[in-house]
């Protein structure tokens, strides 16, 4: 698979992003060309791109574009766009931590330089590392975690941390293509994710692209299948990780509820730009998105009446209590293990 | 609102069934008019008409109405012919058991006269007596549920069992509408519950008719309002209870798994009929349906890749420990209780 989001050279200081629009898949394949800054803004707010990892990238690529277009301005009026171009972005999306972090990286890279075109040259390398070691790190997540699946494992995972969600490869469908890569046989159960049905959309189509057993299964089914005996794993990403929960996808903590009710393993992988050390669960914004999305399934068939509110939590934080372990590029942590590592 | 299932007389030995086509609902209201048996097979297979009271009701007028074509032949085939029909009718949906609840009784009084003629009299009349009855049951269950409700309530509830999933009136909803009807504030959070969408597209709409404040949310975002305190009670409806379990819409085992690991009351509403005192959970059939319902959203959008499966079980097994108090039209029980009254 193509990698999902891209940097294309055209010249010096010069480029533009390619990305797949994943709001067209599986129906079609697509890819969307983007050469200002603001439009990488769009695409991340009405998820073209999405997924932590994948649009911290972007958002890198997005800083690039900004100073490619002010790269003949004065430092002082280049630096302050650069400003601009960041609050643009970190508004987009307010719970995962990895857009910010990136942003914030490409600012501090800014400043490293008086010359717009030499930092505009260094934002753009900067961006392609930040694609390059995106994948590297989830190649080594996969392989940190892949021990921890055996062979015939059901695995239930929620809306799309795979290859799609990142540049490449994935974080945790990356841990089951590792497994799957060791020659053990998983069937993967694909909780479908309303109301944006990454899981049913995302998550199906990279698996069947891989040849690896994948089912679609609606979000209400999943404490069915656990009684049942057909999941003996749970595996999800993050879009941020503090010291006393994990956010993820909203229906992430029902998931690892009914886990921990069946003794269930949870487990939560991540490269570590997902850890936010400065804050608790409290003080994370857990974004709110137009309800339309829930009312109107991918805005073409509407299901509850007209005048019905609606409600779109996007994330919800899944207490560490509740977590089994966290796999990084890093290695395996328990939470108290991850907390003496990184907090203390 | 008119009832959700009605007959309607047509001379001696005569008349139709009008029910509500909920498959429709909340885009348009419309009612069938039904003159036949198998048109009565199909309305409950494909959901026109959905709720294990409502489809316990529409089977009983399926059998008057198997009678009413048969009631000029000699006693001997119009009997068979009934038999036929009651196999039919339970064949459409295993799960419920106010279905086959239904038809033995209709077969009871079938077996009272030996006139084709009268016995057809007496089931268009046990018919509009088990229609009837419903009704009132569920005054009853509501009038019994309410004082386990506080003004100010955030109120989870899964799937319909409202007015539409009965004749009238509803047994979770009724509950709610009784707690209202004695000036009790409730907010209404009703999962929208994929893959039929019952939850936003009839308990939404029967809510909203009422003037009972009613919000639509993914099943998913269940955990996060329990989470963050706007949940004090859940209620639900069943399609079956046994000794050890109670069967209902998929999805309502996870529902009530949260609720336990948040210390949230949950409860089942439901009339008598819905008892099956001879088996145990692990004896009753979940009924799979067409894996299309899920793939594809009310037929219309089309959400995960070709030839990736999808399941579609449509009941879970809540297991009694789950269960806070069962609400029938004979009083509020314990888990417990409700064997001792029923079982020994």
């Amino acid at each position: 698979m193509e990698p999902t989001v891209k940097w294309i050279d055209d010249g010096d200081c010069g480029g533009y992003v390619s990305l797949i629009d994943q709001t067209k898949l599986p129906r079609e394949y697509a890819r969307i060309e983007i050469r200002t800054c603001a439009r990488i803004a769009h695409a991340i707010k009405t998820m073209e791109v999405r997924g932590a990892p994948a649009i911290g990238a972007t958002a890198a690529m997005g800083m690039a574009l900004a100073a490619m277009m002010a790269k003949d301005e004065p430092i002082d009026s280049f630096l302050r766009k650069l400003e601009v171009a960041k609050n643009l972005l970190d508004s987009t999306r307010p719970t995962a931590v990895n857009l910010a972090w990136a942003t914030a990286k490409m600012m501090a890279v800014a400043r490293s330089s008086s010359s717009p075109r030499e930092i505009t040259r260094l934002l753009i390398n900067s961006a392609k590392e930040i694609a390059l070691n995106d994948v590297a790190i989830n190649k080594t997540i996969g392989r940190n975690g892949a021990r921890l699946f055996n062979d015939g494992d059901g695995v239930l995972t929620h809306c799309n941390a795979g290859a799609l969600g990142c540049v490449g490869y994935g974080t945790a469908l990356g841990v089951i293509r590792s497994a799957t890569a060791e020659g053990k046989k998983l069937v993967v159960y694909s909780d479908e994710t309303r109301p944006r049905l990454q899981g049913a959309r995302l998550t199906c189509w990279e698996l069947q692209q891989d040849g690896i057993e994948v089912i679609h299964v609606t979000d209400a089914q999943a404490g069915l299948l656990m009684q049942q005996g057909n999941i003996q794993k749970v595996i999800v990403g993050a879009d941020r990780i503090v010291k006393d929960a994990v956010f993820n996808k909203i229906g992430t903590y029902g998931v690892a509820i009914m886990a921990r009710y069946h003794r269930i393993p949870f487990y939560v992988a991540a490269p570590c730009s997902t850890l936010d050390v400065k804050k608790m669960a409290k003080d994370v914004v857990i974004e709110e998105r137009d309800p339309s999305e829930v009312k109107n399934v991918l805005g073409m068939v509407q299901i509850s009446p007209e005048n019905v509110p609606a409600l779109n939590y996007a994330f919800d934080p899944t207490p560490m209590s509740l977590v089994s372990a966290i796999i990084t590029e890093d290695g395996i942590y328990t939470p108290a293990g991850l907390v003496d590592e990184y907090w203390n």
